[in-house]
């Protein structure tokens, strides 16, 4: 068994709406800031043990599926690196 | 001009108790998960205009300085594409 870090970014899928990062954007600007567009994800960063890469990347996988992110609304990926 | 995309993760510095993320790890454990840590960061994607890469690197490097981190308890890192 090897340790692995699996990294699952959760994105709002485009097209939903996102006040936090609007208010953040609009703070930016009012500190003087110029910038066409952003965008705010969460990250979880997993560390867990594994016969391979593949199969932590299945498991971070099956997380997100389960509990991380909500495929409704959100879109993720996960990527896998050995720690 | 060129549009890059600088990419800002914000995590909390070692030692800063996450709660959010302890509540995240032990709700996947009761789902039958096996993990051994889990933290948690935040991440804005700034799409901006800039001479170079170097200039929006600096200019995400500002935003993090006076808004999106916080440098008492959070570390960060910027990184930068061309969109």
């Amino acid at each position: 068994m090897t340790t692995y870090t699996a990294t699952v970014t959760v994105r709002l899928k485009r097209g939903v709406l996102d006040p936090e990062a609007e208010t953040t954007k609009r703070a930016l600007e009012r500190l003087g800031f110029e910038l066409d567009a952003l965008r705010s994800a969460d990250q979880f960063e997993v560390d867990l043990d594994a016969e391979s890469a593949e199969a932590a990347a299945d498991r971070a996988d099956e997380m997100a599926e389960r509990l991380l992110a909500n495929p409704t609304i959100h879109d993720y990926d996960v990527e896998v690196a050995e720690s």
